[in-house]
């Protein structure tokens, strides 16, 4: 019987210890609760000789076997990650910062001791994706792992293409909800996915990524309009997170940002605060994992499926994780054909000026679009863009916007059509 | 180094000893390659010192650690597999029809032996489904499970709905493609689906069920017509393996059948001869895998997962599968809004004749649909029916059927909008 302590019981936390008191199967005991202020978090519905504690230490000198770390936060939770591991007990978190800041240093500390460190819930919650990654396709050797992994983002963008609400308004809906935090930046800037993405690459990739290096673009500038673009072209909007293996193998290619996306693809069709990981394989190709990215009791049944895994291997079997180089660095510039929205005081030779800028920066230009039925004082039209450098792109951009005819700065996005796969 | 005897050397096959030949990481080393006359079978990409045969029982007796069985069909191969076990060797197989049939005691006597037993590959080719559910949502309690788990449907689906061609054209192309075999009979009638159901039926909700109980319908008496209807209704048509435990937790209501899903569905976003595996947990609510479900190299890396999960679990940390009750048997109705479609030689009074036979099973007509532009003599019309037990619909239309207006026998099919869950 594997002893359990949790520390931290807010909503994860009270659903992982509603499973270990409800199902009848496993060979998991919930031995501690831990939490600051522990009296006023009571409940009735866990056993009798479960032990209530504020203090974390009482967990550490503890026999508990496995710690699960659901505090939240690099600070004090990696500290208390550690003293847990070095106490000689495995450790379970959802603590996606930690992971991708400290997780090198801590999974070699496990190592050593040959404990456990777990982390299915730290990367979209409920979906079982860093097994699938590590065990599941684990005999294919993979060579790019993205994702829709922000529920808020993607609830505010799926809101703004079907409702045609604006960004604001569909901020405001995520909060009202409880999708978004009263500071959504972590969300909408891509901070957020960033951690995660950089789990994944270290788990999927086996390359370990410096997560600060990982360039991000905001969904902020995003407007309903580029919705009615996006779908002339066939595509929606998505917060995209990239990290793709490089042909040297060694660099990584990673980006957080908004991309058109095809509506027929894997990204396309998660849809509200759904997450999804998409992966491609040298050998497998395609494969894609979706659910429920947050939430208690999804987030909560991760949590338990470490447990579980940490059960079945039994007190000797720690199953240690592939050493993950890192990476020799992170590649921020990337190819692909590219979408341009300008919104304008209509002139003559608006286009024309336009199109100087990006010849001039050897970018040629696939189609201008302009939907009907709009004010001269405030004209989106829409550049789409052949096949070339973000780089270039950013330049022909800042150049164009530094024009006297904007009444709303310029924003472009990648068109995302993978080669090979079906993202 | 687990050594690695491949019994079967096609497709699969291949493409398995391709991987285990070109990566680099793992703890794995090709040994025995045994197939029929195998001589004409021989590559020179094998290491020199592979043994090759055509003497099954030269792999039994043998050094190798695991057997991987890839011939297909339930004999030989159900013998060769308990002979690999009995002999001391692990065993990975590909075999849905082995495992569907004789899984439960094969995995028994893996069990006493201490041997592995897996079949990631046995449903839904390269998609790590089997261990998604074992293992990634082991902390959930799964209730129901169901899939697109034949890409020749599916395929012959997706081109009905997108290029309106005939169903015997869809069927001719996918046979073209390699996709349907020269008797498809398996694929379109759920022969094929129903046995790889049986097994996530194990794996998932942890109960067995007689393979022969579940109710097949043919996807045969699809039209290009009924998609137009389904659209009409936000839907559209897929081959649906579903399986779901019911509230006395002993019974299991299984069927593989054509079924109208919302478009917005899991089920329904999987297009071409693409699979997915849907699960709702007690817990953590809807996940879906998704991917190839066919080919070789898809196929190969599952292959190539179990073996590295052998790997990982060293020579003696067998980690037996939790016992699986039988089911209590298959509920094989269920009650749903349901879509039944007509084409008939046009009179007055049709509609009426057909109402009163629903009204008389005591079934609410929801909607009557009719496509204009088609011709009196041969004239499609759609009803849609409140929810209701689909043996009383059977009823009802077998009675209808004797009616002497319909040109074509009257087809109907459920519509699965899911209850709580998105699929």
């Amino acid at each position: 019987l594997l002893k359990v302590a949790l520390v931290g019981f807010g909503t994860v936390g009270q659903s992982v210890a509603r499973i270990l008191c409800t199902r009848t199967s496993a060979g998991l005991a919930l031995t501690h609760i831990a939490n600051r202020r522990v009296e006023r978090k009571r409940v009735d519905w866990v056993p009798a000789d479960v032990v209530w504690t504020d203090d974390f230490e009482r967990v550490v000198s503890s026999d508990a076997d496995v710690v699960v770390e659901l505090i939240g936060g690099v600070d004090p939770a990696a500290g208390w990650i550690r003293r847990a591991l070095e106490a000689g007990k495995s450790v379970v978190t959802a603590n996606k910062q930690v992971i991708a800041q400290c997780g090198d240093g801590l999974l070699a500390l496990a190592g050593e001791r040959r404990r456990h460190l777990l982390f299915e819930a730290a990367v979209a919650g409920g979906i079982p994706a860093i097994r699938g990654l590590r065990e599941g396709l684990a005999g294919d050797r993979l060579v790019r792992v993205e994702g829709v992994l922000n529920g808020t983002c993607n609830y505010i963008l799926t809101r703004m293409a079907d409702a045609q609400v604006s960004f604001s308004a569909g901020l405001a809906e995520a909060q009202k909800l409880g999708y978004a935090e009263a500071d959504p930046s972590a969300d909408l800037d891509g901070a957020d996915a960033r951690a995660k993405l950089a789990i994944l690459s270290l788990v999927g990739l086996r390359r370990r990524i410096d997560v600060e290096a990982v360039p991000l673009a905001s969904i902020r500038a995003i407007d309903p309009i580029d919705f009615a673009y996006a779908r002339r072209l066939g595509c929606t909007i998505r917060q995209v997170a990239r990290a793709e293996l490089l042909a040297d193998e060694r660099r990584v290619l990673a980006f957080v940002r908004p991309a058109l996306v095809p509506l027929s693809s894997n990204l396309a069709r998660i849809e509200g605060n759904q997450n999804v990981v998409v992966v491609e394989g040298a050998f497998g190709g395609e494969a894609s994992f979706s659910g429920a990215g947050a939430g208690g009791g999804p987030t909560a049944v991760s949590v338990v499926s470490d447990l579980e895994a940490i059960a079945r291997a039994g007190a000797d079997g720690h199953a240690g994780w592939p050493a993950a180089p890192a990476a020799d660095g992170v590649e921020r510039e990337f190819e692909a054909p590219h979408y341009a929205r300008f919104i304008v005081a209509d002139r003559p030779g608006i286009i024309a000026s336009v199109a100087e800028v990006f010849s001039r920066h050897g970018v040629n230009v696939d189609a201008v679009l302009q939907e009907p039925g709009w004010s001269k004082a405030e004209l989106p039209f829409v550049v789409t863009l052949e096949r070339c450098s973000s780089a270039v792109v950013n330049e022909a951009l800042a150049e164009i916007g530094s024009f006297d005819f904007h009444v709303r700065r310029p924003v472009w996005v990648p068109i995302l059509a993978s080669e090979g796969g079906r993202s």
